[in-house]
């Protein structure tokens, strides 16, 4: 799973299942020259409907130009052809870096974990921005050299800080947007006009423990197990489509202190994975559910 | 965690936390030329809680003995004693091994691994008798040498079949019972009559998936992870307390039949291990919860 | 992954990568009318070689006979095709399935697990008979219908035993062996005379606790996870090709003979973890290591 | 778990098992006015050796004053006593922070993630300084707030560089050190002279993949999980006392380079772990192993 050193597509595609689909679409870029180094596929029996992740890197002229034309071209072409086969594509060449931005409130520990992370070259994609309803990771923003801003959201400014959020997305042209423990509810509106996926990290073992004070609610029922979960965030709380999850054996001995301390590890870990798998292309959201190519 | 030879008593209390309650068992213990084994307390500072497990060998002359009657009278003076304390005691004995029924219905996974781990000595009691409402397990319960009781239950002979069971349960001296995945509900009343523990498994990890076909909510809401839940039976289904519960990570490739048969493992590993607890008088039920002891 | 219901053929293949295999291959199977269930590969950059696991329905007329004969001419057919590519392939039909033998000694956990699996239907093949160098497992192989052969072994007798091991699995026919906890080395002269899959279970975390004992190594060294290790027997005791392995969590608290009891538990899913991918032809052995394609 | 506002005293005791001692040492904390918070006892029954681990709130008196002279006079009388009874006891108060320094060479995950931990209060102890051979990690450090002290080591300089190192952490009082990734190898008598303990991470599950490039090495063998060990650092490489391990299940797909990534987050995690239970006091050296009194 190293990256490769010439520039790749990576298609998302899913349709209607029907015979020969792998072997069109391997054609396809045989034909034209190109590689494949990766390609998994699913098939969803039930529903009767094909999967497919592929990666490959194009034909040699391309490759070694490592244009972005070049290979927006290709993979504007891609898409046109998996239209022909019914199938609706996405294609992200691996020369283009998304920018994301980090979402935060107090907590620190999802934060430093996603930029330690990622200056240690773990992501497919960089930082632009962090955005917080409180200043308390203002200065250590700074000292990683990403900028600050801080929006401060009340029930009463919740419309004017989301249309402020918006404007400051939009001008550091950021693709996708990570909740690391932001203590506020998105509204619908601005995930729509956002457009861009949001991932958030639940910390429980959804859909258990649902809403708010999860490690209390966890403890109060006396589980032996807690969990974090990473997903897209949709405009039903907590609900959206799950990415990856996980969970730590506690016992009667640990307090709701000691759960939200083991739960913070969890955290790092199931959120980083959900990020990684994200921006190397490897999540397909579909219905109320995610196709992992892992 | 080998048996010793000598027999033991095993005391589980709990009571109102104050200074010196270690000191005070210890004490008692140790005046009666008893040798504690294990000792392990917990200590509730939310709602200021002493719970404690203790295993001693009492005076070598009891211990050598081995009368059930000195070991009972013992376990009673130690019940009596606690009481002073203002603590709740229940006491067991290691010479005595409790009697269980197994209920089944048609799946066999955990009814042939409790057999056979029993029969393996995995367990500090015995299997007297299988009760089912259907045949299909009759063959292989009489081939492990355990009697088989047919009780067909529907809604409208239910209570009849209930009384039935509780008879038999009865007539065979049975002190718990293990619902391997018996696929009936019992009622409120029953539970009360027999009065004793009842350990079911469910096949989610609860408070997530309660109820009917846990599997296919699971696949339904794209989870990364599925869960078994050993638990006490209580009036209200699927929200005893929870003795021990597990995972195991599944993926978009696992269809419904995938995600049972995996299930298998897992309810076979947390029942048998809930069971085991149960029977080391490791477990301690504590309002809605269980303090395990181990 | 549940099984279809058409008979499939299932290629494993590698050779040297070059440009183009995914789609040749992939062609090749829809110039001939076949659909494509599954296609996994992956690539050893390291080394320059190209793994693929294909599983696809033969053409429609093939598919609806259902004849072995022709399922395996259109096999042959993609061997024969393969070589052209510089790829060695294996191919097999859903159709058939191999039959296995259970070499057992007095440990039972593995044995009752395996059948017991092997009735519910878990594996893609089946297990016609149980050799083992004690008889006390004689009862429990005829309770589920399988024959039993006792076949002592001491050091002087080995090579007469292993003799009549062979002449046993000749007769009926037997593709691969399963070493449930078989407590008899297999002589390089066996291994290569069989010429066919040995599967055995060792009962740690190899490398670490190579030879005999390894509970007892693993509980002087103190650690604190041990496992089992499920692989191919070669030559070279504990040393062949890993399929899979696992870990469970001890303490100071266990003993050697917990150890050894949640050993168990291990070896019984790491072992039928094993059997069950071999049997769906999952497992490719190249070098002293597998690909397993998941 | 969580930390009790007044200070207690933490006593961690062995020696030969005898009838009583239990009792004995809940009567001595009882008859001072003390209360026990925890008591975890541990019997080796193969060596007949008792391990304790006790934690008290002292006499109210001594707890209201919170002296750390009366606290120490208290621990001292406590390990008279445990004399007495023919036990070894090292006492520790919860009011007095032990200080530890970081030995680092160029990898940065353990550093960061550690003194993060430490910032967050996961840890009963401070860090003091940070040594490194490299000066990679000097700025991170200081903007840390922890000094940083640059030693390069080579074959020639080592006992020049040790005996700097001593004197370091001598002006600086350090309890212990943490071999965060450092990638020298003290000698024994750097360990003997400095003695007091030093706690490694070895990025392997040990005994397996002992020495270097333990990464290497496991996925040459082709292993399907790799693991982390932190252990007290001895004379010999790689075989102290094992304090916790863990391991994370890997595939063929993953190059040398995957399991260096996988692996920072288990070294991590162990690491932190072990750190946390050191500083608890409960961790017991006993001959190779450790009893971990979590």
């Amino acid at each position: 799973m190293s990256a490769p050193s010439a520039p790749t597509l990576i298609a998302l595609l899913h349709g209607p299942d029907r015979p020969g689909l792998v072997a069109r679409v391997a054609g396809w870029i045989f034909e034209r020259a190109g590689n494949i180094l990766h390609a998994d596929q699913h098939r969803d029996n039930e529903k009767g409907i094909f999967f497919q992740r592929v990666e490959w890197v194009p034909s040699e002229a391309l490759a070694k130009e490592g244009r972005p034309s070049g290979l927006d071209a290709e993979a504007a072409a891609f898409t046109a052809f998996a239209a022909t086969l019914g199938m609706t594509a996405r294609v992200a060449s691996s020369a283009h870096r998304p920018k994301g931005a980090l979402f935060v409130s107090k907590a620190d520990h999802c934060f430093h974990d996603l930029i330690l992370r990622w200056k240690a070259g773990e992501f497919a994609g960089d930082f632009a921005c962090v955005i917080s309803n409180h200043v308390d990771l203002a200065a250590a923003a700074r000292h990683y050299g990403l900028p600050f801003h801080h929006v401060p959201v009340t029930a009463r400014t919740k419309a004017a800080a989301e249309a402020r959020q918006l404007k400051l997305l939009r001008a550091a042209g950021v693709e996708f947007v990570i909740l690391a423990r932001y203590m506020q509810i998105l509204s619908a509106g601005f995930l729509q006009k956002f457009g861009r996926p949001v991932i958030n990290i639940h910390h429980s073992f959804l859909p258990a423990f649902a809403g708010g004070r999860p490690y209390h609610q966890a403890h109060e029922r006396g589980v032996k197990l807690i969990g974090a979960t990473a997903h897209y965030a949709t405009a039903v709380l907590d609900d959206g489509p799950i990415i990856q999850q996980d969970v730590v054996r506690v016992t009667h001995r640990h307090s709701v202190e000691d759960l939200i301390r083991k739960g913070r590890d969890l955290e790092k870990l199931v959120l980083a994975q959900a990020v990684r798998w994200h921006l190397e292309n490897r999540v397909l959201v579909y219905g109320h559910k995610t196709v992992v190519f892992d």
